[in-house]
């Protein structure tokens, strides 16, 4: 069986005339691309354009829908409930889908965007309403997040295709979590090392914890990061070598295939 | 023939806890609805809990974009780009569209609020953008307007239904424009009048100005304002002299119709 | 001695077209005004009508600055670091100052609003920011909050004046903390009730919890609502009954008094 | 006597995560600094940090309030009555002055920004209303704008500081206004070409117009932009060639002096 694996990441992420991120240049070296819809960054305008440079790239578009929170670009933690959640996800989703739409696409998935991600993982009813604001959106799109967290739970529970997120610059403890930003070995700086444990993560199911252990992992789709120079050389250089190591890069597969 | 006009109220236009109009009333007496889309008002639990409240009353449910000035209420003229334009109704038409969708039910008409209304009225490329927008959100999608305008050009234009808007409180002057609010005449305040008028509207397609003459109208849809409790009787009023008249009260009608 | 106590209450928490609250009513029977800032509510023009309303009715003002969340009305708990909190506090202190300066008063006192003054009692680094954003924006400005938190503990270590502030309409627990909402004996309805309580912690320093114990208190300040007609009818009962006590109704002294 | 000039320039453009403009040098090279306020770009945290870098360059620090677009930069005409204007200046400069005062320092200037200062230059009321906004902040305040506009004669009337600013990369027509930027010769792209004609402006009080006459022009203030390296390495270059010819880089001068 051949082995493959999508690569994702976020982009239309400025907002009017404030830019960030090198779009362009990362577009081309991802199957998925998760577009901002307007809450913790992007606009209409900057969604258009970006959907636009995402079919010109032939990645997979998805939603990327954030707390309403600009100025703390939806990384900062805000108590929501799961309503609140459900409305806020399907308004930034819908938003977005028209302009897949008009541009004559479709959206294929939505991932949460940082506080929102995080607060879901770990919170039931959160879960819960994020995946059920994306099957209201759309009965096809998939649902992208940690494996082993609260979102793949409520996916299961509520029938929605679920694809399994991995960073390809962090490290994991040995149950499988991302290792805490703070601790001196969460990063993986050596996109050769990187590139070598997406291998061993989508090939053989496993990855080696910061401690020595292998963790079961699953690995469907691999975030990368455009928000600098060094971030879209070392996409360049994990692509090469996931290529090179005959892991074939493609959006994520539907079910029915 | 039998004849039949739309009655259209301005909904959804509370923010967040701040709440404004009568929506459950004034639902009951209109047959459409254009509901805030979160740019002048409304925001994503407002229009879930709008639509719901719209399909409860059995009315036709259609988008209300607005400049992005909740501040103004919409209301201050903004100088956008066309483009700009195209974007932003895009994206709140596709934003209320998914909970419309999400609640088993389908947008019918876009309206522009305030002074994007009265904007592109105006301005050809402004209308032009903004029946574009309308297209491209969905085929079947009227725009709601005032006749004689750019709007209605821009429909002829772009092939798009357009629905005729007239104002039940408002005179008109000899050309058939709205009397300015600053002239005396500008509003009629008693119902029975305005029913009276509307009814002529329809039946004969003509208005008299205040200075007298009479004047061609086209009359799709009576706009009716749902914001006090006067507002409210008026509208009451109104439609029960309309159906005295033996004028139906009912949704824009499709063009296959 | 004589006694006295000071009556507070939120004022000024519309936004643009969107009105909140009988401000009007409610002015005249507190000594105290809480003015928006426009991070949670209030804009530029609603805090220079409310500033001037508040000097007609001859309180005393101060700011209530909020989380930068105008949906959830400041309410929802929003992870800021302290930083981040001293800024948006100077900011909106800084901007209501203006406004009072301009009508030839001065602020006398700060009071956060929603979940930044809850987040804030519980948090010592939090409350530190706060105080301490007070003290920057002016040196005579007294803190608002309630006794026995981490604000207090702040006021101390950075030698700003505090006062305790107490709920008319909420009741205790027997270690002084509020009876969470969600306790059927959460609240006190009645106002002559209510009136008796105040009294008792005015001119006794203590409070009787829902389980029978004395509690001591401090009581500068009372918090009235005013948002709904019931609230100021309850507020004016309070205000008549403390005076019939013999208990004066007054601004926050300042410490030189 | 001696010649001297203000070279300002607009800073803390940014807002949250996003970047915008060479803060650090530009303010190296100007003597006064127009620092956003929150509502066209800036947010409490960069208007704080933007002070103490303007401190640290040694630099006068001015307020530079917008319209509440950021979407737009407020570049963007926005209709705002006389009222609304002065509103959202005063709240402007009070939020800029608190943290001007926080650090020790205070405020020196209004300078409008973008669409708000084109508007008021054309419109008396609205000139009126930014100048009343200026000295009701603060006495002491001058207002930066255009010679010969209506918000100098506001000036004059309120009996405001006014301080006339020239754009050191734009021509001028024969009326002393501005060369419209659609004109093939609107830009003086050679920083020395600019320096001279900024020179015979402080000197000789007049400037030649592109179609060859020469104009009288008052140049207290000298315009420079800081948004990209082509820009700073133009002021760097400009600064140089001033202080070659004799002419004294320094902030405006208090009436008094």
């Amino acid at each position: 069986m051949s082995l493959r694996v999508d690569l994702n990441c976020d982009c239309g992420e400025g907002y009017g005339g404030w830019r960030l991120g090198a779009d362009e240049e990362i577009l081309l070296l991802v199957s998925s691309a998760n577009v901002a819809c307007g809450f913790h960054a992007g606009d209409p305008g900057t969604m258009r354009r970006t959907v636009a440079l995402a079919i010109g790239a032939g990645v997979a578009i998805g939603a990327h829908p954030g707390l309403p929170d600009r100025l703390g670009f939806g990384r900062r933690a805000l108590t929501v409930t799961p309503e609140e959640a459900y409305d806020m996800v399907l308004y930034q989703v819908g938003a977005l889908d028209v302009f897949a739409r008009a541009a004559g696409t479709a959206l294929r998935h939505v991932k949460p965007h940082g506080a929102l991600y995080t607060m879901a993982a770990k919170d039931e009813a959160l879960a819960g309403a994020l995946v059920a604001a994306t099957r209201a959106a759309g009965k096809d799109l998939k649902f992208v997040g940690m494996a082993g967290t609260a979102v793949e739970r409520a996916a299961a529970g509520l029938g929605v295709d679920f694809a399994a997120e991995v960073f390809a610059d962090r490290t994991v403890l040995a149950d499988g979590a991302l290792t805490p930003r703070s601790h001196p070995d969460a990063f993986v700086s050596d996109a050769a090392e990187a590139a070598d444990r997406v291998v061993t993560m989508v090939r053989d199911g496993r990855v080696r914890a910061i401690t020595g252990e292998w963790v079961s992992v699953r690995a469907d789709t691999v975030c990368l990061h455009g928000d600098n120079p060094e971030a879209v050389a070392f996409a360049r250089v994990l692509r090469e070598r996931l290529e090179a190591a005959g892991v074939a890069i493609a959006p994520l597969r539907s079910l029915a295939l």
